[in-house]
């Protein structure tokens, strides 16, 4: 998984018909987990607005996630870090 | 996924069979969703054309998206952003 | 799928028995869909030759585009672009 | 897979039910297998601790690592290299 | 599958049941199928040895490739080039 924030999103009229009702975030993952051309989309099952600290799940995964195997996603947040002081890195 | 504009199509004469009747288009990462390496073709069943911006979903799930476990693809578009304005970055 | 080029080949005399009568060819990504460290061997079951623009599905679709859901294989060719001008980029 | 270092960890409250009791690490990939913006992040069954050296599967691969297919999980331990001195390398 | 070269070997003592009795490979790309950071450690069901140029598939493949769908990999030799002649690239 990766760490990422949520710095939008992004509506679909037309689109496959398992994704109706989904939520799609723009995630911007964190400086050390990506570069600046690394943004994704995923689905947001749990509730996350902008701003939010993220994890998100990648690959087969997104499907497992939105608990949905018919729906055509890759990404899918699985978890929101409420406080960014919850993840610790050591020196 | 990753949101992309739609930039060309390929043509191919001889394919796999679960291949027949597919569009592939030629799909660019917005800028921030890639470099300018990143050029993919997707297939699209939900009718998009050329310069529509467009969600796409990779892996498996493009399996998923064009409906067909058969279908040996990678890519595939799930949905249009018909407005880029519906693409909203916060600041 | 990316498009590349048929730019070799590899024999493996000692390999999996599910890959035995495969035909591995050396693909270079086109220009605009991967850099110069990009190379992947694939499995063609479409009879590709040296030289030939082909079209490759790359994870689990490989496995579909072989028919042959035993051989570890994690790209396959699918389609071959018979003319390069097949190609249709807009500017 | 690849070996890297366990340098942080982190807690999300709210997330995917699957995920309750998984324990999220940081992973820094070693310097040869990944550069300075790939950490991931990926649960740990096998009881890693900071600053341990792991072997780390990604993709489906990670929901086999971890037990569990409900589990919405990329990446996952799957080893401990308890002693970095059982990395040879040869020259 | 990407070609590369068997630079190294690690051992994990503590590790997942499933990978009991499996030997993993410290795998260098060739050149131009990957950059300096792109090591990976692959099983090795084949019998490859220091120094051998094997070929590589990744992700789910890599499960098929070691006969075992329970085993946590995602990256498994399947072949070894045992003339590195064998690889013919036309210029």
């Amino acid at each position: 998984m990766i760490i990422g924030k949520v710095v939008g999103t992004v509506i679909c009229t037309r689109k496959n018909d398992n994704l109706i009702g989904s939520k799609f975030m723009i995630i911007e993952p964190l400086v050390k987990m990506g570069d600046e051309k690394s943004r994704i989309v995923a689905v947001d099952p749990v509730g996350a607005g902008n701003n939010d600290i993220v994890l998100v799940a990648q690959g087969s995964a997104a499907r497992v996630g939105c608990g949905n195997q018919d729906s055509p996603v890759d990404a899918c947040i699985v978890g929101i870090v409420d406080d960014p002081q919850k993840i610790v890195i050591m020196d």
